[in-house]
């Protein structure tokens, strides 16, 4: 960086908020597994923006608690231990809690104990749905939102390119998620980033398809990127039919494969942190993707694919070709991790917040810009470092 | 962690010498190898307490000197280097210091230097004992104390269940020590808990024995834990016969395998942090337990076995048995690895000092509370931080 | 260490700005490839006094930039993206730089974008010579150097001794480079250390060869280290004719293998830190090894050996000799391993800066003593840490 770069600093007053989110924002509802992952009296331990969080599914119901026994602190699920189906005990004192309240109902080591029926440990609300469990992070005494308003919008009946909506009976969700190494701000803005299609341009996804990525998706006016900042979900998109697609730079004799870009594909992204691309991998079907903060260096990456379907032949029919098909394809090394690569190269500039202020944004950054400003205006909260004593003071209605 | 009990934070100035012990308390005696370790000749480098230590034997007998070499600071215990019975050379430059003393006697590279007979490296009293090789640890002007005031007491020659005494000439002592993860304060807290026998409700130790753990040795009241700080050695100690045994929980449905406890089964936890352990793993053996600090994050784990064996038979027959069936079965993977798994987990809570605030304390840990009692009024210091110019001010007397 | 030498500790006051100098110094030329590393068309990212910097060929020659895309901070040498022989592109939205001016010069994402020819990369000078690559790293604004001021000065040539100078033409370089554990600084005081030669005492070279080193050279007096500070390049040398070869130690029984000592052999240390072995590993060729500071734990260390070669059969003749003797026996397992086995163990003692205080030189750290004098008065400067938004303020001249 140049002498006068340095000098050009911007100063980032606006963006501090953004900056402090470093181990996410709160109040939303998160993916934290698949429905597949947490069979009939089995305990698994996650953890979402720094919080360690326990599930448990019995008689059917998924319950989550915090992962951290009230009295030494272990994490409950490293060795389940259940012995009723509406407790949960820690495997070392044999601390028992209530599943649905939290409250300390027995202590295996003390059965008289007086510290029964006084402390709980801390619940979280939880929804099922087309085989993704969600859990909503954040203050304990904020109230529970709608699971609708953290996840895309539903699209219109009667809109030509229309595909499934997450949370209709009749869709169809699959794919796969990761623990992959940055920030979960650096993997949302690459998410819906409209210019770094050229770490696409030789991906067997692309080439194996009749139409081609651009080279990018120039952004003509303000009017490329619509701000949906009024009702939940709240959104930003771009829309793909007012947007240059540019297939060639011929001064540096670069060009896309093939001529055509694919048709209906919209790409939005949403609160708390969810890309959703219409009409991709394929016409007919959706991406959606999370990025969720595991801790300030690491995000849980989630990648799913929904169709529509009808009848059990219609699932069947999805699941053979997701299985043949689209995992690879369109979710690993044909196409998605390409943009792992991507995201992992920022982590070194922003690790010690550096990036931020040294970074030199371009005109398809509008993007970016308009997500960070939906992230300060209208996350629900911030997300204080675990351990830390002194919250982040971040509700985005007073800023 | 709900608001009220994050409200309810215990003031923790009473627990701080406790919390600044985090290298571990001095001016006290630890093991340090086993005989064996150290062959006529050798010379090795351990660490206790944060201060690296090589231990050289010349003539049968053992030295302990800071293992830094004066010069610029390398291990001389990296490039074992003796030219004499009497000197320890540095591998890199030689400088050579007498076993004895420490004084620096001769530097190879240099036969004449000035720098010869000025300086010294610091030496540490030795003691070996049955086959185990102690170091006193701790200031260089402190008065060196018994050895048989840091191990655990000896019994009465008329009481029942007598087991060996560490320092006498007919007992035998077998084990092993490991370098573990955690912090060795929660090692050595872990090591006597009344509470925690849950871990071991499967153990294969327990299931192959005529008598079972209980769930829980509930203490019945003040007595339950002795207080023995007049003296040297002080410790803290269990009668198991003034507890109660519970052996099973009706509401959670949860059972002990077998219906009698061991005979003559009492634990007392000793400064610096000597578990002892009377008629376990059987009746007429003890075990002995140290979790010697190495750094504020690891511990080494001594794990000994004594018995008293009157000829070389007894010896023998001793020998076989813990060969063939003590080591695994009651150090290893039938009983004390489970141990080792449950103070790891709680390594993580502490790590950051968060755990000693958070921590919600039950009846049961009246042990633990009386164990940190005693460290906090009667360890002979508390280490400081390597490498910290700022000495903890912590000896005991004046807290 | 006892509580005398504590007291004694000495004032650093002097020694500040060598202590600051742990990433590095600035301002003057290392090596930072092997010509063959770089081939046509070829990028490479490698990293000099915690800068990133990326090499490539084009044309036939080697340019350098900066290693960090203006945008959003990846390492452009990731995934090696050229369209055109006098560009270089960021693979990750294709902002495009001209290799010579470093301008932002095409963003492939967005061809008009008016970022376009506003800013620019960091660009350093390169020089390639008899097979090495070397840049000038330190202040963009700073006036370049020659080369011959960084690299050891040419012997007169009618010395009896003469060994091959390291810029003519008919000098061939062989040799290898590694990424050591270690600051730079230790390594370099390691170098050229007269009193370091225990290490070395049974190291297949010496034993394979009819010379012995000697278990010190003695400095008789000031004259024993000459220093060289008023032309540059500046350096530091010992004269072997003038040291006092010790060969054994009575007192401890220790002897070197052979009698006599290599002849001719010079040593002599030169800024930025470049060691200058003179008939070595055997008369008539010479070794070069450089300590390049990567980061402040880590430097690149560099062996060479060079010997001059009239004719392209004597330059085959030394590359079958080098290949077949000289890389092991010389610059691997034959010697200078032990060099680095015994610089990564002063690493620890320093690296909290407590060895610059707590250190016990003796009179052969005459040389090192120099060699810091030589950084303190005359480094062209003091790399900052990176990342760091507060300089160190340290041009020699000021001080």
């Amino acid at each position: 960086m140049s002498a006068d770069q340095v000098k050009n600093r911007k100063p980032l007053k606006f963006l501090q908020p953004y900056i402090d989110a470093r181990w996410g924002i709160k109040n939303h509802w998160y993916p934290a597994l698949f429905s597949h992952e947490v069979k009939e009296d089995e305990v698994k331990g996650i953890q979402i923006a720094g919080e360690p969080v326990a599930l448990r599914r019995a008689d059917g119901r998924v319950y989550a608690l915090r992962d951290e026994c009230l009295h030494r602190g272990v994490r409950i699920s490293a060795r389940p231990t259940c012995f009723t189906k509406d407790t949960i005990s820690c495997w070392y004192h044999g601390f028992t809690y209530d599943l649905e309240s939290g409250d300390l109902c027995d202590i295996i080591a003390s059965q008289e104990d007086p510290l029964i029926g006084k402390v709980s440990l801390r619940t979280y609300p939880v929804e099922e749905v087309n085989g993704m469990i969600f859990v909503f992070i954040g203050d304990e005494d904020y109230p529970r939102q709608p699971l609708a308003h953290d996840v895309p919008a539903r699209v219109a009946d009667d809109y030509e390119y229309r595909t499934a909506y997450l949370l209709d009976e009749d869709t169809v969700l699959l794919g796969i998620r990761r623990h992959c190494v940055g920030n979960w701000r650096l993997a949302t803005e690459s998410g819906g980033d409209p210019g770094h299609f050229l770490i696409h341009r030789l991906s067997p996804l692309v080439l194996s398809q009749s139409f081609s990525l651009p080279l990018s998706a120039r952004l003509t006016g303000p009017d490329s990127v619509i701000v949906n900042d009024k009702e939940w979900p709240k959104s930003i998109a771009l829309d793909y039919d007012t947007l240059e697609h540019v297939m060639e730079n011929k001064r540096l004799g670069v060009k896309t494969y093939g001529d055509t870009v694919p048709a209906g594909l919209n790409v939005s992204l949403y609160l708390p942190g969810v890309l959703y691309v219409e009409n991709w991998p394929t016409r007919g079907l959706a991406q959606y993707e999370w990025y969720v903060p595991a801790d300030d260096g690491h995000h849980v990456y989630w990648q799913v694919i929904a169709a529509t379907c009808k009848t059990a032949e219609e699932r069947q029919d999805f699941k053979v070709q997701y299985d043949n098909c689209w995992e690879e394809l369109a979710l690993k090394s044909g196409f998605n991790d390409d943009d792992i690569f991507a995201r992992e190269a920022t982590e070194h500039f922003y690790e010690d917040d550096r990036g931020w202020e040294e970074e030199t944004l371009f005109s398809l950054d509008q993007f970016v810009v308009e997500w960070r400003k939906l992230v300060i205006n209208h996350a629900r909260g911030i997300q204080s470092p675990p351990n830390s004593h002194d919250q982040i003071s971040a509700h985005p209605d007073g800023m």
